[in-house]
């Protein structure tokens, strides 16, 4: 399955406004889609990457591309996003460094990269270029909108302000709200790549060398995060990476460092710090009890849609208390709800890796969704 | 409570021998000590402090001292270590900044700071030389030896390698192994550190400046891991620090950003780089499980000890099973084991804020210590 990333560009003549008040002109999406578009236009589903992703969530690039799309164990002829009945579409968010508008774009007004001149953007920014691209694809209506993680907060996004554009929302190991902790982890990542000279305060694209030391500490720290202590002691355990004894030095020694470091480094080669910046901050503000001060009101429009919220039981970056409380508010609001807590030792890693459990409850899910929206339709 | 620092300083001629093999020569032990040793020497009680601590345990170093010792909650007169009774010791652990050997102090072959040269030590290597010290106060036996996070670490190392030097063991919020997390934790510091070009392989001490930037993320990554989920909501929630809304900007905005900056800046102030390297490694190597592969085997000469064993519930750093581990293996050898673990929400800190469940647990197991070794006695 070869597929191309496509670009829309939008707002050259009226520019988008961002919720800070800044805006941005142009605005480029990257995006791929899979499967086909019916004639109704009415089988198409979104699918929200997470803070690394990219519009690449299925498939290959070419025949000679050796890594499928993040999400390819899920979308596809036969599999859980099914291609042979839905459209399937995934754009990279602004702010990111895969072919959307982000800190490594040209700023059209110096032409030189945007670097930290790039506004600050949120969630809510981030989506709101989705429903541009949506509108361009002559969409009116989303099947759903589902993702992982902070593809999950877009989801949630969708459903809260743009709820008359989708019938249903998948938001998985996600929170309506980051919590300190959260918050925590994103600005440690922030303070490594800060605290490397070659930042220069986001102001490298021209030296050649960007600040990957501090980059790639970013990503260990991320790593831990994403990890469950138990899915931490079957894979690596107190095991020493080719050595037989301690090496009493401080070289690689156990294979917990050597997975670190190797994921840390090579992360540096396929992401620019700046978007890791700009994403972890919008990831940060993101909090949809605002500004009514309970979540609930914010999904008082959004009652007529049908949620599939999952969580698993070992993620601790995004543990199952936020998705319950979730589940308590569009309960409250009499949305249908179905939740399912996930029994899993893979931590937040899970919404990639428990594709047997994901695929049986997505296509139960979409099945009905079929039904009800699709029957009859061309 | 005024109290000094003393050093006593051993292995001058007869080098220590470490557990990697190599030779340190001489060795400074930086210590301080309350209340007063009995005539019989058999009321003295060993502190162990955790990895940024130092000896300064209780009281203040002068008049002028605004700040005292980091566990003056729990030693002084009539407190869960009451020095009107018992006589309490605390070293710096070798490998530290506050007056033992370590890193920053001048390698006597050289006439320059240690820096990378100075050995990696282990948790046992830093026990024997508080063994020493013991030898040198003329102690044969000590009451207990107590400490937490690392501290405990020291204890278990006593109970499993010198128990005819002690009549209890009190390990608390502690583990007889270095998880694979726990380590992933320590080499992300590590990384942190080695990431910043002021380290310069750890030659930094005749520069003027050091890796301020690289140590102070460190302890930020630390902080989050010493608090809970529960606990940081409490602190911090999502509120903002001098702000009213959200400012947009890569500034300081959440509360929680502002505590993890200022704590992270504070500790380069306080806190050597290269001996957040060492002692970090050497939590790392700690391991009670070898190296006959089972925790009880470690612990068959030292089942005539008493073991006051304490944990926390929100402390995800050296979880509750940690220590439940700990429990099983030693009632499994027959030794006389108590063990609460305390309610709490302070997360992995619990060990220093818990004053008062501690300071009744503490009383009630030192009170029953004293009545048998002390009664009678000078």
């Amino acid at each position: 399955m070869i597929v191309p990333i496509q670009t829309f560009t939008f707002a050259e003549n009226d520019p988008l406004v961002l919720e800070s008040g800044l805006t941005l002109s142009p605005v480029n999406l990257a995006y791929e889609t899979w499967g086909e578009l019916n004639a109704d236009k009415n089988n198409a589903i979104l699918i929200c990457h997470a803070l690394t992703g990219s519009a690449h969530a299925a498939g290959y690039h070419s025949e000679d591309d050796k890594t499928p799309g993040w999400w390819d164990d899920c979308i596809g002829p036969g599999k859980a996003f099914d291609t042979d009945k839905f459209f399937v579409i995934c754009s990279n968010v602004i702010g990111g460094c895969y072919g959307s508008s982000g800190p490594t774009e040209i700023n059209p007004e110096t032409g030189k990269a945007y670097g930290l001149n790039f506004p600050v953007i949120t969630i809510g920014d981030m989506v709101r270029a989705q429903v541009k691209l949506i509108d361009h694809l002559g969409i009116d209506k989303l099947v759903c909108v589902a993702g992982g993680s902070m593809g999950g907060m877009q989801v949630l996004e969708w459903a809260a302000h743009h709820a008359e554009r989708i019938h249903a929302a998948i938001p998985i190991a996600t929170t309506s709200q980051h919590s300190p902790m959260e918050i925590a982890f994103g600005e440690v990542g922030r303070q490594a790549i800060y605290a490397d000279p070659a930042w220069n305060k986001g102001d490298y694209h021209e030296s050649g060398t960007g600040p990957d030391a501090g980059l790639a500490v970013a990503r260990m720290v991320g790593h831990i995060t994403y990890l469950s202590e138990e899915s931490m002691h079957q894979k690596f355990g107190r095991r020493l990476h080719n050595l037989e004894k301690y090496g009493y030095e401080f070289e690689t020694e156990f294979e917990v460092e050597s997975y670190l470091r190797y994921n840390g480094s090579k992360f540096t080669q396929r992401f620019d710090a700046n978007s890791y910046l700009y994403i972890t901050k919008a990831m940060d503000y993101f909090d949809l009890t605002q500004p009514s001060g309970t979540l609930a009101a914010s999904f008082a429009q959004s009652t007529g849609l049908r949620y599939l919220v999952v969580s698993f039981t070992s993620d601790w970056l995004y543990p199952s208390y936020h998705s319950k409380e979730l589940v308590r508010a569009l309960t409250a609001v009499g949305a249908d709800v179905t939740y399912l807590d996930i029994e899993s030792q893979w931590g937040h890693d899970a919404f990639l890796l428990e594709v047997e459990t994901m695929t049986g409850l997505l296509q139960s899910f979409l099945g009905r969704l079929e039904k009800e929206i699709l029957a009859g339709t061309k």
